[in-house]
């Protein structure tokens, strides 16, 4: 199974925190699920939304496994880039790979 | 990073599929916090809760990364055997495990 975890986390405005949702993770879950739809939902491929998967100040955040790789500021516009990334056993998307060095974990 | 997500998908009562929600499983997202929180946040663990994982009818569902290891009919009860199985580098609960048989992918 490989799945796509998009965080839609919300906080409220004033959160010291932003949140994914705040940053249209919503509407960037709705393109990942379209693509999903568009492409006749692939075998073994899941799209889900989730609570917090923290770098919540560079999100929204993706991340997809089984190969856990992370993405960061994600846009609707990268959603058909991502899904021929990892359902073609291609290259992560190396612009929007989660950097070493705002990793919490 | 070891994320374990649960399922907190919420169907309308008179919905076809049952749902975790309707399951118990936002109780047991905050039973994986608690057992997060006890346990000091270890390092490297992180627990969300999703969107429809699948296997609803088996709910509520959990799913342990990078392993891929897939849980269904989880309980409170369950939470801190799965975290000494994952944390501890021991062995998948293995009466948890999500059937070939009900697997729709």
């Amino acid at each position: 199974m490989l799945p796509f975890f998009i965080c839609v986390n919300e906080r409220p405005e004033d959160a010291p925190l932003p949140s994914c949702a705040r940053r249209g993770s919503g509407a960037l879950l709705e393109a990942f699920q379209a693509e999903y739809a568009r492409r006749g939902y692939p075998r073994g491929v899941k799209v889900s939304g989730s609570t917090c998967l923290t770098s919540c100040h560079c999100g929204p955040t993706v991340v997809v496994y089984p190969a856990g790789i992370w993405y960061v500021g994600v846009t609707e516009a990268d959603v058909a880039e991502l899904f021929d990334a990892h359902l073609s056993g291609g290259k992560p998307v190396a612009r929007l790979l989660l950097p070493e060095e705002v990793r919490i974990w």
